[in-house]
């Protein structure tokens, strides 16, 4: 094919080859198709009750809570992951493999919040269950570093050009949580109520944080476009 | 990074960054990703019911009433508010921080609306039964309103600057439904079927005042551009 | 605000208020939403079967069979639905508030295909069965001939005028499942074997007639268009 | 309707009604969704345990793990089936019925997964469970194939002309997975566990496949670009 019959074909398109290969429309579509069934999944838990003779609504449907929780859990987590998630992608213009795959680990971690916000919402004293709920906060928090830490080390697939102090302190934010989630996991076995307080203290912390670079980063940094 | 070659990326682009990271798109791919699994998520406790013997299925059918009932009143809720989200983001150019954390709120409310409809149909006679409902209406209505004033507030926001008489009523038409289930809400004690029946005006209500803004408020304003 | 106002912000956006208010593309979202949640819907009833005591994969599976026919029947269904739904929107530009609500009925009634296609794989000698799967697929087909009734009407919400005998055959070819079902419906007490069979010749009359109209309708009508 | 005419609307809209009806936006949408929901349909399964007197949370968990299994397998094969479906799609620049309906035949099977994927994990050791996860496969790769092989015969449908050496490389890669299962399936009756390795292989053969070509292709060969 000559360039001038490329160069028509590109025109008539609107993009060549090259950018409808790394064009990450359809991996955002893919993704927030997940989100939005993560986001709602637990409420088919929360099941009407039936009630049993003379007993009443009112002391049915105390029943519901431990699903209500998961649920309310379950969507705090991935609402966070989801902005976290969109934040990141506004950063980034071209998805080639890697991003790829490593897009599609973050979504395998996000499709396990609903099983571990479930599993915590009923055995919140257990060590077991708190650890395997930071696990798997850990993966969706490790899995979307590492799109960062990948997609900033080529420059062919973001937007701007980051400094380095952007990429750092950017890491730094998406690496926190883990950190976070890491002690929370640690103490479980001492002391469940303690790590139950850390996890409870995650979006506290991530909203002041959010904020403060609000307020401290310097005007156009990336990491303060951060919602 | 010179603003010789900033300009040359946005070009290549079409975005700016921030542009980019205020774009809605995202945020209503979300919502409707929501929207959708919700509409249809009642379907599911429709189920083919099981015969014993000497049963006909015309009197087995009958057991499907209430299921079908819950699938028919979360339909039509969140149909409603399917609109009116609709509605408000013709209105909205930008997302910021604060939007898409109230657009999640609201989110969180209309995820509630299956459990909301399927207790209703099962015990509407209950009075704890109608004010749950009520309050996940009320939560629906008031996040948007809440969206609404947010917006509105911001010239930034928004894709023309509105008029304050066009905020105002805006903000009563989003706000109007609140007062219906509140009074609904306000005599369930007293007469569970009288609650009923002010539940079961509001799409009605919604329909006569939508269509008299068509006709009454004047040509070109915001509130004529309800669905 | 003057129209030099105006005209700047409308430049910068790309869309005027009015054209952003009617434009369909959060319609589509929820309805291809919808449609990909009614599609795989029934594959959730196929479950593994569970082996007692001496019982083999290949009897036990056997008892899958019924669901499997559900799933064949909805997706075969609904995927015709949503190809209909397709070409319609090609001719519509511009929806209104009754082209929204005319396609949110007809969601309504595609979200009753998985449990109309269940009653039927269940009870498919039974003639309530055969009915109520009927009237579900008469909703689906008499809702998406209003559509197109209502778009043609109005010229400014389609692409291109079209002319009577397009308007004319468009609706016939959607109105003309309406009597399939019809039929199908009508004889489901005398004989439910016939029924079924007029029920099961739908797809490929639908198979037959596109054909037909794709080598005999005129060159650039709308009815060539069908998929 | 007269040449100037039509030239005016299509200015307006952007598009011609043949680059309309043509256009693969609305197919994209319903694949993204129906993966979105294939991807996390499995995670519903993963039940949270109900402990009985004296059980401990760390043995009861343990019977999640075919749960855990069928949706760890369900997700690795339809995220390859995503990414080649993603990388089949930026070739093709127009849908026709052909098309249209070949992917639906797709979907039909990817929707087949997780059924495929639970009774794997189930019954591994049974060659019935393992011949029918194969057809499953099977019938995504084949139908992928098609689509492959009837828009390659088109260049009415696809962005630019491939040459002879891409076409028949990209039908080899796309129907090499076929040749895979159809081992693992011929095997099941003799070895399950040899059918289960060669299942167990595919994903690492299409990685290494991947790889190969990335490195061996000639530059700007359609192959090179798949994910």
């Amino acid at each position: 094919m000559s360039v001038q019959e490329d160069d028509e074909i590109t025109a008539v398109s609107g993009f060549t080859r090259e950018e409808r290969r790394r064009d990450p429309s359809r991996v955002l579509a893919l993704t927030d198709g997940v989100f939005a069934i993560i986001i709602t999944l637990l409420v088919l838990d929360i099941h009407v009750p039936e009630l049993s003779a003379h007993e009443k609504l009112g002391t049915a449907i105390a029943d519901v809570r431990p699903s209500f929780i998961s649920f309310v859990i379950a969507f705090i987590v991935a609402a966070m992951q989801w902005v976290g998630h969109r934040d990141l992608f506004t950063l980034i213009r071209y998805t080639d493999r890697g991003i790829i795959w490593l897009n599609l680990l973050t979504l395998f971690a996000v499709c396990l919040l609903p099983f571990g916000s479930a599993l915590l919402s009923h055995y919140y004293e257990d060590p077991l269950a708190l650890r395997m709920f930071g696990l798997i906060l850990m993966g969706t928090s490790l899995t979307r570093t590492a799109i960062w830490a990948y997609a900033t080390q080529k420059p062919s697939l973001i937007h701007e050009p980051l400094d380095r102090a952007s990429i750092r302190s950017g890491l730094a934010l998406s690496a926190f949580p883990v950190v976070v989630y890491l002690i929370a996991f640690a103490i479980a076995g001492v002391s469940p109520q303690a790590s139950l307080a850390v996890y409870a203290s995650g979006p506290v912390l991530y909203f002041i944080t959010i904020t403060l670079l609000h307020w401290l980063a310097p005007r156009g940094s990336a990491e303060r476009q951060f919602t």
